[in-house]
C-alpha cells in the first residue's frame, strides 16, 4: 500500500457535483457521490446490491440515488429505500463513506468510517477569508501520487519543465532549505534582490505598487498529510523583510495542490491558486487559472513518462539530493503513518 | 466454461456473408466463414496450416478459400486443395465446423462435429411464413452473454434503461410469472386495460383497428438453449382474451434475440423483430428496425459497465428477486447442460 | 531470447537524428540517441540516474544531453557532467552502447560493449559508391522480426500480398533454390525469357535500352546475421547471361532490408532500394521510394495478423516447404549464434 486510507482526501470540487451522481475512484475504491435533498453530499460504494451495476450510471431523485437498471432506490447511508414491487427491508446495505463539504471541495474518508475525524480537517485560511480569491481545476494523471509530491516539493524542475513560462535560472541557483516540524515538511527558497518575473510584475501593479523595482522573492512548499502541498509564493520590495514584510510592501499567494490517489499508479490532481491581492477581480482569477492550467499540464507528460520508466526499472533506486529532501521527508511521513495505520487495523481485527 | 459448445449458435446474418470470407470468433474459437461455389456456407478454423495467417484475410476463388499470404487453396471441408508449385496431399487439414444456413442466418456448431444435430435446429415460424416480416441487426458487446439473458428475461429494466423510449411505469408495476417447462424458461407479464403506447397504437392502425381504445398488453419472454430469447409481445382490445384473442382483435409480434458468446466476457448480439401485421410494408420494417436498434443500443453501456463492475467485485453474489427468476432459471438450464456436456466429453476420452 | 545482442543493428537513419535526442527501444532495451558537439552519435540507456525520467525527453546542449526534469547534464559516455548546484563526481553513471554511423545509418551494438567489433561491420558497396543511388524509410511493425525474415526470404508472397502492384504469376511459378554458405543464406529465383514488368521497363529505358524485348529476370535474397536481407534484383536482355550479363545488357539494383528487433514481438523495419542506374536522378529516387513504401506497407497487416494468430496458437508448428527454406535456414543460423552467445556469456560469468 502506498497511500493512507484513514485520512481526508479531496474527492471533487463542489461544482463538479450538481444534480447527477458522480462516479470516481479514490484509493482503489469505486465510489459514487451525490447530493441528498438538502444538497448535502453523500458517498457510497458504486455498486448496486441487486445486480452490481455502478450506481453512478443512475440518477438522483428526491435526494435518493436510483439505480439505472431496475430502479432500486438507495439512501444516503447505503440502506435501500425502495424498489418497484419489492419489499426491501432484508436487502443488503452497501458501504457508506464519511464525507464533508468544505473550502469548495467535497472531502472523502476512504478508510475506516469509525475512525473518521471531521474535527481534524485541515484549516485553510485562504478558503474562508474574503480578502482571498481562489481559482483552480482538476487533472487526471497516470502516475503514483508520490511522484507529484516529489515534483511539488522540488521546484527546481520549473527551470526545465516550465522553461517557456515560469522557469528562470534564479530558481535553481538559489539554495533550498528543508525542515520537518511535526507532521509538516517544508522546503524554502529565497531569491533576494532579483527582478520580478512577469507574473509578479502584474501582481505588484494590481496591488498599487511599482513593478520595476528589485524584489525579494520566495517559494515555501509545505507538505501535510495525507498529500496536500501548499506553496506560499510572493515578492516584496527588496530589503523590507521578504515574506515577513508589511502587507503594503509585498504581494503574495498560495499555490494549492490536493493530491488524491486513484490507484497505486494513477491520481486526481486538484490544483489552484489562492491570492491575497485584488480578490474581487474575477477576470484576473480566470486569467490566472487559465495560465496555471497550461503550466501544470506541462508536468503531466513528465510525470506519466517517469511512471512508465520507473515501472520498467523496478529494482533501481532513485537518487536523493538536497533538492529532493522535501519529497523524501514527505514520503517518510507517509510511511510512518502507514505503519501506524497498519498496526491499528491489525489490533482491530485481533 | 460458461457456455455450451455442442449447440447451434447464430454466427452471422446471411447477408453478412457474401463473396468475401468473414472472420468471427465464436465460443473462444476463431473461425472463418465463406460460401462455396453453390453459395453454401462453410466454416473452418481461421488458420492457414502453412504459416498461420488467418484465412479470413484471404479471398474466395471458385468456392475455395485462398490464403492471402502464399496462395494455399483450402476446400470447404478443411482439406488443402492446392498451392502453387506444391504437392499438397500430405498437408495437414484444419478443423471444419458444422454449419447450416436457415431463417436468414448462418448457424455454427462450435463443439464436437460428430455430435452435431442438424435435425434438432429450433423451429421459428415467423422466419418461414409469409404472413410475418422480420428486420434486425447485430451488435458486439463486451459482456458475458448471460448478463444479456438476465436483461432480456427481466423487462422491468425497460422503465429505467429505456425511460425515454419504450419504458413505462405499467411494466414494473405488473406482476411477473416465471415457469420452467422442459428446456424452456418463460417469464410472462400481462398488463390489462391500459392505454396502448405509441408503438402499439401505430400497429393497431396498421392492422385496421382503432388506436384509442383500452388494450390488454402482454410480454412473454421465452428462453431456450443454448441462448435464444424470443419475446412475444402484443396488444388486444381490452377484454377479448389478450394474447389468446382472435387475430382480428389483436396485433402482435416477437422480439428475436440470438446471443452468441464470443469469449467468456464478450458476445455477439443478433437482435430483431418479427411481426405478424403488414408484413409486406418494407418501409415499416426498416422503421421498426431503426427504432429497435437505437433502443437496444441503450442496453450496451449498461451491460458493459455491469460486466466491469462484476469483474472488479469477484467474490460478491448478485441478488435474485422474483423479477430475476427468468434469468436465474435460464442459467440453471445452461449449467445442467454444461454438466452433461462435460461428462459426455470425459466419457469420449476414456 | 529470439534475437542476438552481440551484433550491429540499425538504430535509425542518420537523418532521423538531428539536434534533438531520439528515444528508441532496441532488443528490449530503451536507449537514447543523440549527437555530441562534433555531430558524432552517442547511445545511452534512456534513464536519468537522478529521478528516472527518460533522458530522451530532455534536450541536447553543447553536445551533452540535458535531462528535462531537473537539468542533470549527461555526457556521451554515460558519465554525469554537471547539475545545477550539485557536485556530481559521485553520481552513478549509466550504461553506454557502442554506436557507429555508417552507410547513412546509426548502428547500435546492444550487447556486451567489450565484445563490440566495429571492424566487422558489414560492407555495403551500394552505400559508398557514387554509381549507386539509395532511397528508403522506416516502419514500426508489431511482429517478431523473424516473421519478416521469412517474408523477405520467400518472395512467392508477392503474388498474393502485392497482387495489385509487383506480384505476378511468374514469381510463384519459377523454382527457387536455397543455399547456405558460411554465415549467408541465399534464395534465388530466375525467370528466363519473360516480359519485363512495368518497373523494369522503366529501368531499361532509364539505362538507354529498349523496353519491349524479352528479358531474363532474377531475384536473389541474401540473409546475413544478425538480420539483414539484401535482395539483388534485375533484368537482362534474354539470353545474355542474366545476372552475369555485361552491364550494358542489364539493369539491376538491391532491395535493402535491415530488421531491428524492438521487443520479442515488435520490430523496426528499415527498408529501401539501392540501384545502379541513373544514380543522379533524385526525382527517380523519390518516386521509387514512394512506390516501395506503399508496397511494403501491404506486408504490415499480414505480418501483424500472423503474429496475433501465432500467439493465440502457441503449441502449433508451422510448415516448412521448399519456398520456406530461406527463412528456415536463416533462423537456424540465428539459433546457432544465440547458442554461442549464451555459452560465451556464461563463461564470462563463471
Amino acid at each position: 500500500m502506498t497511500f493512507l486510507r484513514n485520512a481526508w482526501y479531496v474527492a471533487c470540487a463542489s461544482d463538479e457535483l450538481a444534480d447527477k451522481p458522480l462516479g470516481r475512484q479514490v484509493c482503489n475504491q469505486k465510489i459514487v457521490f451525490f447530493r441528498d435533498a438538502d444538497g448535502t453530499p453523500a458517498a457510497l460504494e458504486d455498486y448496486c446490491p441487486h445486480r452490481g451495476l455502478p450506481l453512478s450510471l443512475g440518477f438522483v431523485d428526491g435526494g435518493h440515488l436510483v439505480c439505472g437498471y431496475h430502479g432500486l432506490v438507495m439512501g444516503r447511508c447505503g440502506v435501500v429505500q425502495s424498489m418497484p414491487k419489492q419489499r426491501v427491508d432484508k436487502f443488503p446495505s452497501i458501504r457508506r463513506y464519511p464525507v464533508i463539504e468544505r473550502y469548495g471541495f467535497v472531502w472523502i474518508w476512504p478508510g475506516d468510517a469509525d475512525a473518521a475525524t471531521p474535527d481534524e480537517m485541515p484549516v485553510f485560511e485562504w478558503a474562508e477569508d474574503s480578502r482571498w480569491a481562489y481559482g483552480g481545476g482538476v487533472y487526471h494523471i497516470n502516475c503514483d501520487y508520490r511522484l507529484m509530491i516529489d515534483n511539488l516539493m522540488d521546484l527546481t524542475h520549473e527551470t526545465y519543465v516550465h522553461a517557456d513560462s515560469i522557469g528562470q535560472r534564479e530558481i535553481d541557483e538559489a539554495p533550498v532549505a528543508t525542515r520537518v516540524e511535526g507532521d509538516t515538511v517544508s522546503t524554502s527558497r529565497f531569491m533576494d534582490d532579483v527582478e520580478a518575473p512577469p507574473f509578479w510584475q502584474m501582481a505588484l501593479r494590481e496591488n498599487g505598487m511599482p513593478d520595476d523595482v528589485a524584489v525579494d522573492r520566495w517559494q515555501v512548499c509545505r507538505f501535510t498529510l495525507p498529500s496536500h502541498v501548499m506553496i506560499d509564493v510572493g515578492v516584496a520590495k527588496a530589503g523590507r523583510g521578504g515574506i515577513d514584510a508589511a502587507s503594503s510592501e509585498k504581494v503574495s499567494g498560495t499555490i494549492v495542490d490536493f493530491l488524491t490517489p486513484e490507484t497505486e499508479s494513477t491520481m486526481w490532481y486538484f490544483w489552484g491558486m489562492a491570492r491575497s491581492f485584488s480578490p474581487e477581480n474575477k477576470e484576473l482569477t480566470e486569467k490566472i487559472r487559465k495560465g496555471q492550467g497550461e503550466i501544470f499540464a506541462e508536468d503531466l507528460e513528465v510525470l506519466e513518462q517517469q511512471q512508465i520508466s520507473l515501472q520498467s526499472n523496478p529494482g533501481r533506486r532513485l537518487m536523493t539530493l538536497d533538492i529532493d529532501a522535501g519529497g523524501r521527508h514527505s514520503r517518510l511521513l507517509i510511511e510512518r503513518m502507514l505503519k501506524l495505520e497498519c498496526e491499528s487495523s491489525q489490533q482491530h481485527r485481533s
